[in-house]
């Protein structure tokens, strides 16, 4: 462990070691330094690692009760963990008065838990009646900073979006089966009209429904009423709760494509006012957490590996609808890893440490 | 060249030498046998190269005013070359009385042209004031026969669809440079955060606008006016014609997916009647051309790598709106390079064999 700072609120962050928490170590090192102890914890199987925090050699301990000793009112502890992870340990943080975030689906859907993206509904931090706040899904994290920022000028009305997701969103597991899955199909023999890459991938299609090289599959998370995937129904309800808008028509399929890191969407959104879509372009270029990349003539139009690794959501494509003058239609990208789940997560806890300042 | 057969029309192909004449050169070996000659035509640096139509050895002979010789009324010459070629070329053929089977750009805005898709307008095919058929765009050929059907019992009132576009699509060429960049990609030590795919491919990205490999594109074909795509306006365009429906709105976006073959969509249909999704799914079932394949819970969903090398239209993820009992959402794949070229125009072809039999 490192040795005590002076100033700042203390955080820990549960499930260090991850693939978010490894993303998590670097934007810690990159921003403005708000903490005093940081303290890693992770399961007892990765207990022991030390990682670089702030330049600093931090061992990793075990995730226990002891874990959270010394956390108490004003300090915060950041899940990165899988949502029983965290429906198990937030209480124990929350008893010690401590502050959680906690970036899995375990409170996502709690009205008495904020579901917060700060460039959209920071203000909602502020009301935790359990002493947790939420991030959302990295698939409505990397959309709802657009959204947002339209919404607030022209009024949503309707929403149809699909998504273009990366693997990585599964953890290591994830960017881990695409990259075997890709050594399989390239030493293969396919043409290009065969339809062999199940042959060469095989049965083991890691956490993915089917092979994702050279493939995309239209699945993820658990089958629900109606034929709709648990993703599904989870992107629509979050964007909802962060627009703050409960009744909003949202039409949503959930697509894997073979990107390591970096969630696309196309959006269809149809508002209240009509859009300009010159207009729009502005409000993107001005929206926080928003950057507008939209010449395709010059070759200028957001792609998942250029956003991966930056923070902003990456706009463009932006056009007005050329049958009704109320709608909008553009592709957006954000790195799934940062502002879908490390990123996001650090700047619900920036606000929160600001509280007590 | 072969011997002459005795009965049938005879045929021209046109482009034989390409990734979709080889295509068309297998389903002639698979469908019932037509035609009575069947000549191979390709550019002059191809000429001479030898091909096995039906089981026999057959030379490619070089695309000049010559290579027509013997063709008039009854016969057919199927086009599968670039715009320009099948501009230049067609009226030679047409001036002898045979009919042209085009599957390039060139007429498909032409409304003494018919658009057709066998299993949704054949009829179409009969009325061709200037002795030329056209065949759609691959994107619109994938989709188009599951909403011709629901569109038949519900009336189609408004489309957002999204593409996830295969490889092929752009010829040899576009298989070559994904396959290119994937082994660039392998090669090099691209993290999980990371987003130095661009640096990996370097500037030869080939026939696509930026890296494809762990990537995706969101443009295809030239800017237009208000931001679109020649692409996207040419799905919107093709899809009215040949649903009859001039003024339906259609929303769409297209966007390029390292898959080799296998074209992908999401549909949202809004219609002029309620909708029951189990029933859209027995008319799906149903529909020529479609294959429904909708369990998701027992990994059955349509995907590129299944639907490669298939003739059918591969339907699933069939739901009904959780807003608007009008709406219906659904992801279909269909392979780029036969019902999105060479087995659409053989189908028109046939039918046009069928008039002269």
């Amino acid at each position: 462990m490192t040795a005590p700072r002076s100033s700042g609120p203390a955080l820990a962050v549960v499930g260090a070691t991850g693939a978010v928490g490894s993303v998590l170590l670097q934007i810690l090192s990159q921003r403005a330094d708000v903490w005093g102890d940081i303290r890693l914890i992770a399961s007892p199987r990765s207990a022991g690692r030390v990682l670089a925090v702030r330049g600093e050699e931090t061992e990793v301990i075990a995730l226990t009760e002891d874990a959270f000793d010394g956390f108490g009112k004003g300090d915060i502890v950041l899940f990165l963990t899988p949502a029983e992870v965290s429906a198990r340990w937030a209480p124990v943080v929350t008893a010690r008065g401590a502050v959680v975030v906690d970036q899995s689906a375990a409170f996502r859907e709690d009205p008495e838990v904020p579901l917060v993206v700060p460039e959209v509904n920071g203000h909602a931090v502020r009301i935790r009646p359990r002493g947790i706040v939420a991030g959302p899904d990295c698939v409505t994290a990397a959309m709802i900073a657009t959204l947002g920022a339209l919404h607030a000028e022209y009024g949503l009305a309707d929403l149809a979006v699909s998504s273009y997701q990366a693997a990585s969103a599964a953890g290591r597991a994830g960017s881990e089966a695409l990259r075997r899955q890709l050594s399989l199909v390239a030493g293969s023999t396919l043409g290009e009209q065969t339809g062999d890459v199940r042959r060469a991938v095989g049965e083991d299609t890691g956490p993915f429904a089917a092979p994702l090289a050279l493939n995309v599959v239209p699945w993820s998370g658990e089958l629900r009423e109606g034929g709709w995937s648990s993703h599904e129904l989870a992107v629509r309800a979050e964007t909802r709760r962060i627009l703050g808008l409960e009744s909003l028509p949202i039409a949503v399929t959930c697509v894997q494509v073979p990107v390591v890191t970096g969630h696309s969407l196309t959006v269809r959104a149809r508002f209240e006012r009509e859009v300009d879509a010159g207009h729009a372009r502005e409000i993107l270029e001005a929206a926080p957490g928003v950057v507008l990349v939209d010449d395709p003539e010059a070759g200028e139009f957001p792609t998942p590996a250029d956003a991966a690794g930056t923070d902003p959501a990456w706009v463009g494509r932006v056009r007005g609808s050329l049958d009704d003058s109320r709608s909008l239609e553009f592709f957006v990208c954000a790195d799934n890893l940062r502002k879908g789940a490390a990123l996001n997560a650090t700047q619900i806890s920036e606000l929160i440490a600001g509280e007590f300042a």
